[in-house]
């Protein structure tokens, strides 16, 4: 039995409910399956600003990377600027763990509404480049507070960057219906989509199994609205892929659920697991919180873990849960975050 | 009576079929308000292209600035690449024109099928900024197909360039509901978006009965889906503003009937109407286009002449005819182009 040693930043807000609520249904999971989770807690995020100056230790990313895995809920406080809380934790775990895959699950699920006529069931799988591309460190303005002001963000592509994220999510799509699509823009003037569309063309040569289309983003926008149940996987640049995957979780009712795993394929560095949800500072404390987002996020870190069944078990829970009717209220339900959790664990 | 006089570009596709049908309308409507249209048809395009070389002629720009307005179909071809065509015609008209606004309307109309199971009607105005942003001229590629490739795309916002944009939502916005919304993503790393709400911000400060909510686009994609109906005016930079047009005509199951207005609001130049579709090369030459979009643009551009009585009563006779469910096949309808258009006609 390996012992997996995984560090916790439950960080602000409901991240402080819902982080708890998961690691009972790890621990429950584990023991059934005979998995030795060590959960490590950092107490990080808005609070420890507040205190300290600083969203975490300066040696925050050298006690992190002793870890297997980190599972995070979620930062944002509305003391401290967006930009403090991000890039004093979250993005620069993201990129000095060369977490450059953000995979993101779009799927309908019993029991959540979607917003959509059609009842179709969707099963989309979101590869979001997670380190460059429109998110670059480099920008900046000139003759600020001047009218000839002028802002600058540059977008960079390398080639081993889209590449390593096209690999990902070909060898996803491999795995399951065998359909990849490229969210591009390459039909216009950004001088970085004709490259991305190369690249990806390129590496998807190398999996004979894999038909990939490359769709324009608005199209792909309203491909997503009209008939996501033809989609399998999707392939993205970071702001694409931050679009497409709210939206996607939109149309499947579960804005509010969707989980997230930040990963490193390469496993050089522990890769990050959150729900997409923000730290939703008005209604924490509450109990009214959803911890799906946090569980789903915690099944998708066994499964990177190399605990398939342990995973599918877990996801299996929570689906019957919603499905009978327990969830909280922001789906219809009528239970709160312990109450909902409760069910999970009987369901366990 | 002032004679307005109409440079027409049919293009390539089905714009060889919904422009003759739209001018048919925009004849009989001038007829009725006793407006003097003058038509003059330019044959550019990807025919022209292939005998020419180029899409329009050299002199193509100086030909349209001595019109008030220009009426586009479609432009692209199967054997043109995109590029070409795009570059040969449509950006040089949005840019060397000044069109720095492209006004998109999001609407549901009855006899049209959303994909939305609520039945609310959706009215939005989605103002997209046109002329820079993310759709700069700067960028290229170094090390070419060397593994440490690199492709770059800078992003340039001007004060000049977004306040103009603001100016322009802020003052539709309060000629309607008064609610506007700007799509932003400055939680993140990207530095242009910062700037891009301030500028914004002090932009319709000036204007006291707008209210101003800065969304980010991620949750504003969920938000179109979720709740259209709570949206009133847009205002997006370029690439957000592409997304989000189709997406938002996508929500009204309207994508293939959308109408656009590329605008130069300040009368220097002609300004641009044209539908949101394509040239569907597939479907062309059979009588199976729907001309909704370009006739919606023709209402827009009777709009923007001055002429809101003409307008309203083009937009009033082709919804009726949509409503009787006269619509072409693709909204469900028995029409073939010729015979949606004489509906429309007789409803006028
Ligand atoms: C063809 C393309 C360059 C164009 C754009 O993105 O502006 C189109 O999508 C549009 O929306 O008019
Ligand atoms: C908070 C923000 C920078 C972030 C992103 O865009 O990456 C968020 O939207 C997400 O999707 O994780």
């Amino acid at each position: 039995m390996t012992a997996h040693s995984i560090a916790v930043i439950a960080g602000d807000g409901i991240g402080k409910e819902v982080v708890p609520a998961a690691i009972e249904c790890l621990e429950r999971i584990a023991e059934l399956h005979s998995l030795d989770l060590e959960f490590t807690y950092f107490d990080w995020g808005s609070d420890y600003y507040l205190r300290h100056g600083r969203m975490m230790p300066v040696d925050g990313l050298e006690q992190l990377a002793r870890h297997d895995a980190i599972f995070l809920g979620a930062v944002g406080s509305p003391e401290v600027p967006d930009t403090e809380s991000l890039w004093g934790l979250l993005i620069p775990i993201r990129r000095e763990f060369q977490q450059y895959i953000n995979l993101r699950p779009v799927k309908t699920l019993d029991g959540v509404r979607s917003p959509l006529a059609s009842k179709e069931p969707i099963d989309i799988l979101i590869v979001r480049e997670n380190n460059e591309g429109e998110y670059s460190e480099v920008g900046g303005r000139a003759y600020r507070g001047q009218p000839h002001e002028t802002a600058v963000q540059e977008t960079i592509f390398t080639r081993q960057g889209v590449s390593r994220a096209a690999h990902f999510a070909a060898a996803l799509a491999s795995s399951r219906r065998g359909l990849l699509t490229s969210a591009t823009k390459s039909n216009g003037i950004i001088h970085t989509m004709p490259f991305w569309d190369e690249v990806v063309e390129v590496t998807v040569r190398l999996y004979p199994d894999v038909t990939l289309v490359s769709e324009l983003v608005d199209a792909l926008a309203a491909h997503l609205v009209l008939k996501p149940w033809t989609l399998d996987v999707i392939v993205a640049s970071n702001l694409l892929g931050d679009i497409l995957s709210d939206l996607g979780s939109s149309v499947t009712g579960s804005i509010g659920l969707a989980p997230s795993a930040n990963l490193n394929p390469d496993g050089d560095f522990p890769s990050l697991f959150e729900p997409v949800h923000g730290s939703a500072p008005d209604i924490a404390g509450k109990g009214l919180a959803n911890p799906v987002g946090q569980i789903w996020s915690g099944a998708m870190m066994l499964q990177h873990l190399g605990h398939p069944e342990a995973a599918e078990h877990l996801q299996l829970a929570f689906e019957s849960a919603l499905r009978e009717g327990l969830g909280t209220r922001d789906v219809g339900g009528p239970s709160s975050t312990a109450e909902f959790t409760a069910a999970v664990l009987a369901a366990i």
